[in-house]
């Protein structure tokens, strides 16, 4: 007998930012895996084992667990933000792909949750109010060529941006590159916002624009949004200037 | 006094998938304004006032519920999915800076949602597992061109692309224009993901390839993804195939 397994979506991190479809989801899972980090968000359930592993391990935490789901277990694999967007849904679908028969007849599901953009938007106004893209800047899975292709199409062309993964220890120069490459096609002007932790109690939104936009502001937990020069900045009196991208182009 | 302005994302319709903290946003509001629809999917509760009003008139609808939290009232501005992804957060901004000064003191927050791209994704695997763009296809805002131009900046880029507002009786053949211009920079074997009502009792998925896509599948609540060369169809016995986009790139 098959189990089941779903990758489930916790959202950017606050509680109240997680749906109640993702929750009912976990409660139903006999194993839970996942970085751990992403599984202490997960409230506890008696008799539920959890199996926390490194965030570089992902194609074989998917196997891992549809292994378990082929041997008639609930299985649920956890992921910050939204379980398809760089997260662990491509992961076992790519595992589901390549490992033997059994892993594609599983029951499986993806509960999707609010990523990280979305949330670090909501607390400036709208940037991804227009046309917007969204790229890992991680070079760990792809040639850095591909990803300079990739920012300066999109800056040409009028995407805002959406940078996840924009450093790391082992990544520490890509992010200021990315922003050195982007003012070739760019005004100094259009705003960078730089989310952490969006939502949650140590949150910082940090607003520069893209002349003076400082790489080592960011850190793993932070995603970073790069307005189009259309994105327009409003100046508010005793608050904090909005970011919004208008829903019309020229 | 000035009182406060909320937008609030409901998230792709299903009530499992609006997090608590839309919830609660909007059980605090005194007024409600919003697309007809939308409005319909909030929990009724006395002594709340819901103005419906016309999808078209998003910047009319903006400015009367600032309008209203300058007068003090605690005022709700709803919109499906996410708020800030082509939709009303937008709107509420262009009317902070356009207009009279008040506008601009008004205490605004915009709660985030599940966009309509993740919850069709969701529901066939992980499209959006690789660097993606979301695009609107609606030619009132912009000039035709202009989306052409981003169409194939994405699709030569190498991004899937995930296309908003993509039919409607008053643009029926902007998506058949836009597969015909994609099939030019892309295979013909790319999946191509007819995502209507995602997660709703009425959700029809729909799977086809670039070569073979029908534009008059789309309706106006359908949100269409279009792979990149990358994306891979797996097929599994007995059961739909799924579509994800590898992590990795070459």
């Amino acid at each position: 007998m098959s189990g089941r397994l779903c990758v489930v979506g916790l959202g950017p991190g606050a509680a109240a930012q997680m749906t109640p479809q993702a929750l009912d989801a976990l409660a139903a899972c006999d194993e839970l895996y996942g970085y751990g980090p992403y599984l202490d968000r997960v409230p506890v359930r008696a008799g539920q084992a959890r199996f926390a592993s490194d965030n570089r391990e992902e194609l074989d935490r998917a196997s891992a667990a549809l292994e378990r789901a082929v041997a008639g277990a609930k299985v649920g694999v956890v992921s910050g933000g939204d379980a398809g967007v760089f997260a662990m849904a491509a992961a076992v679908c790519e595992a589901m792909e390549k490992g033997p028969d059994p892993f594609r007849t599983v029951d499986f599901e993806v509960i999707p949750g609010i990523t990280a953009m979305l949330a670090v938007a909501a607390r400036i106004g709208a940037p991804l109010g227009h046309d917007f893209c969204a790229l890992s800047l991680s070079d760990n899975l792809k040639p850095w060529p591909l990803v300079e292709k990739r920012l300066t199409a999109a800056a040409e062309a009028g995407f805002v941006i959406a940078l996840y993964n924009p450093i790391s220890r082992a990544r520490p120069w890509q992010l200021g590159a990315a922003f050195e490459l982007l003012r070739q096609s760019l005004p100094g002007s259009v705003p960078v916002i730089f989310g952490r932790a969006a939502g949650r109690a140590d949150e910082r939104i940090t607003l520069a624009t893209l002349a003076d936009a400082d790489a080592t502001i960011a850190d793993m937990a932070t995603c970073v949004l790069i307005g189009s020069a259309q994105t327009r900045m409003v100046e508010r009196p005793g608050l904090p200037p909005l970011v919004y991208s208008p829903r019309s182009a020229p």
